[in-house]
């Protein structure tokens, strides 16, 4: 089975190894970072690279495919070439997914159109410009499109996925073996969860930053 | 404040992505992957790469020191250019931090000797072997030494160093933006959660793999 995780410039790191990690261990899994073009494609903070190792041309039809978001996916929106991959290996695919803001590149695709679906938490309401039915929920399943909300929720997508297709058994022999036992030191993983305020100037920095 | 994030040949890539997703988002990091020698580094399934920007010899003394685990750490144990690094980068660091298997290049090095320190479930006994004390907890400190259970639990400490450094709102505010609010569709991520005989199956393979 065919995994496309896509990287592009600026993307978040998480969003793309959260999944691999998980439902990367599929038992046959044949998993692939692709990218417009081969070669080291830089995350959000600069620090960090990872490699593309086949170009989108190289990839048509994965059965999987996976897409992170990040603050580089705003240029991307408007990036025909990565919009048109997308929608061929949609055409192709068993499942189509996405981590944080990558479902508004699926929805700039044209793919979650009266669909639910889920995303970063600052970036919800724009999945309804494209005519999707932005959820709060962490993980979204609606046919075969199966969206997330921010980052770390990833890991999350990756071992419900799993346990869908390759049985229960088998996903939770992977969260023992990534020991995904989570005990974060703070409960302000959410907008419902975190300190007010935190909440509030994110929501204003945003503004300038989304729109 | 310099952060080093080490990579070998076959290391787990979501060790070293969750402290780097996390405690990378200190107010003043510079935060570095480094190996032996500069250039990619494959994971634990070959299907990723990421870039190490710098060599050992180019960063001597970060003041965090980020060491990830993975099935590629065994012939590490005996690989001295990294041994002797890490001696070295852990006379001069603030943090010495390990994820996973990690822990046991640390005591490898002799930097856990009469410490408190976890590792990964299947190998927390071989810590012993190094003179460490072996834990059952998911993060554990122990003066500037801070070790973290198996692969996922890098988020986990990420966040508990990054409160200790930059304070319980800044590691509020990243975790907000990571969306870390784990809802695992199973809880089977440690050995005392998961069914018995998937925990047997991996403590017997682990026999022939680990030693």
């Amino acid at each position: 089975m065919q995994i496309a995780v896509v990287l592009f410039d600026r993307f978040t790191a998480l969003d793309a190894v959260g999944p691999y990690e998980t439902l990367g261990r599929l038992p046959d899994a044949d998993l692939v970072f692709v990218a417009e073009e081969r070669g080291p494609v830089r995350s959000d903070t600069g620090r960090l690279a990872l490699v593309a190792d086949r170009s989108f041309a190289e990839v048509p039809h994965p059965d999987i495919v996976i897409v992170p978001g990040g603050p580089g996916q705003t240029p991307q929106m408007e990036n025909e070439a990565l919009l048109a991959w997308l929608r061929e290996a949609d055409a192709h695919s068993t499942w189509t997914t996405s981590v944080c803001t990558g479902s508004l590149l699926l929805a700039a695709a044209g793919l979650l159109a009266g669909r639910r679906a889920t995303s970063h938490w600052l970036a919800l309401d724009f999945l309804k410009q494209f005519g999707a039915e932005p959820t709060g929920e962490r993980v979204v399943l609606d046919g075969k499109y199966v969206t997330a909300a921010g980052v770390s929720s990833g890991i999350d997508m990756g071992l419900t996925l799993l346990g869908r297709i390759a049985g229960d058994e088998h996903a939770q022999a992977v969260q023992l073996l990534t020991e995904y036992d989570p005990q974060p030191p703070y409960d302000a993983g959410s907008p419902q969860k975190a300190p007010a305020h935190l909440v509030e100037e994110f929501r204003t920095k945003s503004r300038f930053i989304l729109t």
